[in-house]
């Protein structure tokens, strides 16, 4: 009964283009956009899984999500799965002939995050639990063996993986009832994308002060003397004892990155995220030694593709915050390994969030991170953006603190309103068919 | 009359996993295919390009070649393409919301670099020269102007590329007549696939000395005992005068690695090929560190993503003999920025071959390597595998001594004979259809 039936993929977009919401200089006109998963069991239960891109070529996710569905279909959720999940896992990223294609990067791993992720949904579900508390009750052998630890061995080996879970096993309950009562700290982004004018930089900060947040990332890169402008707008606007995080989108050359730091430095940003390449863990180690000494931390993760690389980031001191992203590595599994390496690297996680799904999923990561791994929120934040949450059965909450509250429905917090689909599958729901007729977007 | 008037993709597969050809430790049954592009001109132009794929998956790789064409239909073959190739590169590469997929990775980049070899192509028939010749001739300017250099300048700048193009540019007409003469070296892949007997392994090694190999590779990683028997006997076939190098792909872990390779060193091997992940440049430095002192060189590439990941490679020391891919990375551009860099840290350029097309496009690469960036060909081998090249218009010829003779027919040599399509077009092809009426195959 609980065999696996069908697994459905669907290209679905919002056209948040239209509002200059998520513009970076990288990425000027974001849709944000999944490819959403759906998987069935004979006995009736489903999991909703997805993965988050930004508009044109959600086509080709769906088609590796389908191409990769074979690995998935008549497997029973438990013995083929779940109570293998590690092995399970390590087939469904590297089959023989698949693999050529990444390995483990890309279109296939992005669109295998969005097949494990509603595995994982499906698992939370059936054991009418939330993502978080079905990793927490876990056993450290259970949760081992959901975790595929090839090529990690010269930084942590399995048996470090076990000393850390081990180590945090007393606390638990008392971590788990302080998540369940105050929640974890947001950060939040949308002080100011590159699209908004200044006039609304300003606005927002002071709306985002009233709703409780104390931590603030602008965009930059684009021009140097309106990032100035712009990091001294906000850092008088939320004052001294406020953080202030910056993000340059892979904008810059190495040493490029370090000459356009210097003169934002005396606004104090905790951060500089994403300053190049994001495969450039060399010049990103360079980067870090050279803003240390001015108290800028390097921030990268949201675009490193498998654990490998992250593996290599946290060796090199090249990552001072590791913005694990829900959806880029191999979902929940390949996280599992990422926020270990952390701990055991001793780096402070700060997940990569808004888009679609992604503040949703990482609330459930970085609590379990919090419970049962790090055991500390000191200086940590999950990302925060205030947008298309609606589109949710379960969407995400902040407190009046600015604190993401535990989340308590059973599952991963990703399934779409039925609506959803009807409007904003590509290019046939009914609102992509409006915008196409009325000239505001191409098919 | 230049402009491109369409862009075709084929899923093309060949079914070479029914005869055990290219098994290795981690692709057991690759039937070996690729993505096939044809751009055409309103003149009546064409080019034609492929990037190779192992079976199952390369519909994913076409999917993404339609999804990136609006890139390319309707440009003007020279004024908005070759005339300024870099530019155009990088908005192959970095479409603003495709570069999400990646960025430059994966099933994207492995749809770029179909693409990108197409456009090659193309250029180089209309201007009716080899792919090599067309390089060569292109003034210092015009070549750089075709590369896209960014996040290399740490290491490389656009300046050091142009120091280096200068000085090469003495004697090249000496070594232009050298390779129309001589040819440049191959080393043969085929003496140890793991799928063959050890009597297959001393009948291949054989038969390939009296063709003129003087160089042997075989695949490793799968039994440590076999290996040092497979090692052993080859050896004494071959005789301490030939070389022998040994392939694990990606099969170790780090010290795994460097353990493995220990009782394989009374063999000499030249190199190790893939030991880990592919991703995992400072763990490919802890092994070529080890192994140094017993005479063994790490080579990888074939895997290895785009020029950024090779930086790091170069810039590591973490790659002895670089393995640039004609299909991993964006296509010939990118490979230009890659054989720049390896000649400025002074590293050797092997490149991987074999599968389909990938003899005909290296050879175009490497004659243009040691015409016009490198100047050398001490020690340096191009891959061979002597299987699939019945396939091509103007298959690669190797002389009786076993180096590949510089190809005269204009463009790339990857174009198919029209037979290919009609037979091996998947799964609607002649030959599919036989084999999958037959039960070789499911569709």
């Amino acid at each position: 009964m609980t065999q696996i039936i069908s697994l459905e993929c669907n290209d679905v977009r919002f056209p948040t283009s239209l509002k200059a919401h998520g513009s970076d200089a990288m990425h000027t006109d974001p849709d944000y956009s999944c490819a959403y998963v759906t998987v069935r069991t004979a006995g009736g239960h489903q999991g909703y899984g997805l993965t988050f891109t930004i508009g044109r070529g959600t086509e080709i996710v769906v088609q590796a999500v389908k191409s990769l569905s074979f690995l998935v279909l008549k497997k029973r959720a438990y013995e083929d799965i779940f109570r293998k999940f590690g092995e399970f896992w390590r087939e469904l990223t590297s089959e023989s002939q698949l693999r050529w294609l990444g390995p483990e990067k890309g279109v296939m791993h992005l669109a295998a995050a969005a097949i494990v992720n509603a595995l994982w949904d499906l698992w939370a579900r059936m054991e009418k639990k939330p993502l978080w508390k079905l990793l927490v009750d876990l056993s450290t052998e259970e949760l081992l063996s959901c975790i595929d630890l090839r090529y990690t061995s010269n930084v942590m080996t399995r048996n470090d993986a076990f000393k850390i879970l081990m180590e945090l096993n007393p606390g638990k309950e008392e971590r788990e009832a302080e998540m369940r009562q105050s929640g974890y700290p947001a950060y939040t982004t949308q002080a100011g994308w590159l699209g908004y004018s200044p006039e609304k930089v300003r606005q927002q900060c002071e709306d985002l002060m009233q709703r409780g947040f104390t931590a603030f990332k602008i965009k930059v890169g684009q021009d140097l003397q309106s990032d100035i402008e712009r990091c001294k707008m906000v850092r008088e606007i939320i004052g001294d004892d406020k953080i202030l995080m910056v993000d340059a989108n892979q904008r810059w050359e190495v040493q490029e990155a370090i000459d356009w730091m210097k003169p934002l430095a005396p606004f104090k940003p905790l951060w500089i995220e994403e300053p190049t390449s994001p495969d450039d863990i060399l010049g990103h180690a360079e980067i870090a030694e050279a803003l240390e000494p001015l108290g800028i931390g390097v921030a990268t993760g949201e675009m490193c593709c498998n654990r490998v690389m992250f593996k290599q980031f946290l060796q090199a001191k090249a990552m001072k915050y590791c913005q694990i992203d829900s959806c880029r590595v191999g979902g929940v599994n390949e996280i599992l390994a990422i926020l270990l390496m952390a701990k055991h690297c001793n780096v402070k996680v700060c997940p990569h969030a808004g888009g679609v799904g992604l503040c949703e999923m990482v609330q459930h990561l970085q609590i379990f991170d919090y419970i049962s791994i790090s055991g500390e929120k000191e200086g940590r934040f999950i990302e925060h953006v205030a947008e298309e949450h609606e589109h949710f059965v379960n969407p995400c909450i902040l407190n009046e603190t600015a604190c993401y509250i535990a989340p308590l429905a059973p599952g991963y917090s990703t399934q779409f309103k039925t609506s959803v689909l009807e409007q904003y599958a590509f290019p046939y729901g009914t609102e992509w068919k409006r915008l196409i007729a009325n000239g505001y977007f191409k098919n």
